[in-house]
């Protein structure tokens, strides 16, 4: 079956959705995101992904660009392709301008909803990755806040993807990304973490986007007595840690199985922290 | 009457000028461009401009995605619109893939060629600016060459809209941002001169796209008799300037009337440069 996307107001079949060349998000990026992702037909999570998408809005000088009824347009959409558990993708670009690179202040937003079919999640769900990752350290650095605020998540997505692009010829899946001092910083698409000696470390904000399902693994452990340390650390430190794993909305916890070469793998903590995450998603989600 | 575009292989009307909401261009700023600017229907340092395009499409990892007809299109482009005196933008996005952020090797990619019209350029032109810049000096940075190689120009552009917006509410129209130690970069789509006891100044490559014009420029300068020294310089240098312009295809050079408050302006140096310029595009294009 093809998909319905749902396109400034409007249902619209897949091949049909389409944006001007003119637009803003196309010619410049220029644009807001958020991956969500909906279990049992409920989308998990979805006041923060609005906040959100709310902050990065209002960072990119258009606060009032998300529609009133947004979360109306993404239900019907999931209800359009009759998908309970599902991936859904929220764009929101500055729409087209005259041509000139200062936005105008007014703004007639391109408002896209992005929905595929995923596994089911919870208790009895399947992850959507096949084994644990491969991940390795690569040369391109996170952009640093003071260039393009870490916290926003916009359509300027080439940092991640020429860090993708060093992967070509390995077998690795994700990059690690350091910042501009040569500490951790996270994924082209995940937040990292790791586990010593019983401790749970996550690069701390500041150098990496706060991720949602990382908020939420932190909120985790430390309902279920696992310490959470956040600081700044070193490519030796995951080399070397006792566990690790990767977190974003789709891929929820996967464990790193190797970090540059190095055999680490998943363990106690983590699959302590995967049930934990898979009741709360059953609990909020499924019941 | 309305524009006509180039779109993968046609001339389309403007309005019928769209690219898919899957398409990477749109999804990523995943995408490489030029903006050139053609006299009396020649296309001015289209060699250089061809190179670049190239080169950034190698660092994106799609170095095949140029067309070989490209110039061609451009040509097309313009005589379909019957436009001499021009602003041509070419983009090159790596278009629709399967849903990941990987990049596939294999590429389709979006070619789009826009065009508008701009006034006659050369001895006799006159600039497409009203009056000379107003630049404030802003808080965000340039995206170091760690984290996006800054030679390449792609979509990516939040960089410079952000710096962009920190000018609402004032009267500059030009950014001056800094890399991320301090140092003068350049503008949002400008490169920075300044003239100091007869010496013309630039910051030199490593933190700014190194512009076409600004090229020029420096060839100029050298043909003319001008020193050029290119370092790394602070915002007051520009401040206490004798004179100061900016560079770009469009604007050409363009006097920086003030900096930060202080009165700078153009003056004999940069009236030779432009005078300069304007002959080599009159012998290159209008003759």
């Amino acid at each position: 079956m093809s998909l319905i996307y749902h396109l400034d107001g409007e249902l619209v079949e897949r091949a049909e959705a389409t944006v001007h060349v003119d637009d803003r998000g196309f010619r410049y990026g220029d644009a807001a995101f958020e991956t969500c992702r909906a279990y049992g037909g409920t989308v998990f999570e979805w006041d923060r992904h609005l906040d959100r998408l709310g902050a990065t809005c209002e960072t990119l000088g258009m606060a009032e660009a998300v529609p009133d009824d947004l979360k109306a347009r993404v239900d019907e959409t999931l209800a359009a392709n009759d998908l309970g558990d599902a991936y859904v993708r929220v764009s929101i670009s500055r729409g087209v301008q005259p041509g000139k690179l200062t936005p105008s202040v007014e703004v007639d937003p391109t408002v896209v909803v992005y929905v595929k079919s995923l596994s089911r999640g919870g208790v009895d769900g399947d992850p959507v990755w096949d084994g644990s990752a491969t991940v390795e350290t690569v040369d391109t650095r996170r952009i640093p806040d003071a260039a393009v605020p870490v916290d926003a998540k916009t359509h300027n997505y080439l940092n991640g993807i020429l860090a993708r692009l060093e992967l070509r010829g390995s077998t690795a899946e994700e990059v690690v990304m350091r910042d501009t001092d040569g500490f951790l910083a996270e994924g082209a698409t995940s937040n990292l973490f790791f586990v010593d000696d019983g401790t749970l470390k996550t690069p701390a904000p500041g150098t990496i986007l706060p991720g949602i399902t990382r908020r939420l693994v932190v909120e985790l452990a430390d309902s279920v007595g696992v310490a959470v340390e956040t600081g700044r650390y070193r490519q030796a430190d995951l080399r070397e840690a006792d566990e690790a794993f990767l977190t974003n909305t789709t891929w929820e916890l996967r464990p790193i199985g190797r970090a540059d070469g190095a055999v680490v793998g998943g363990g106690a903590i983590t699959n302590r922290l995967r049930t934990a995450y898979d009741e709360l998603v059953e609990a909020r989600c499924y019941r």
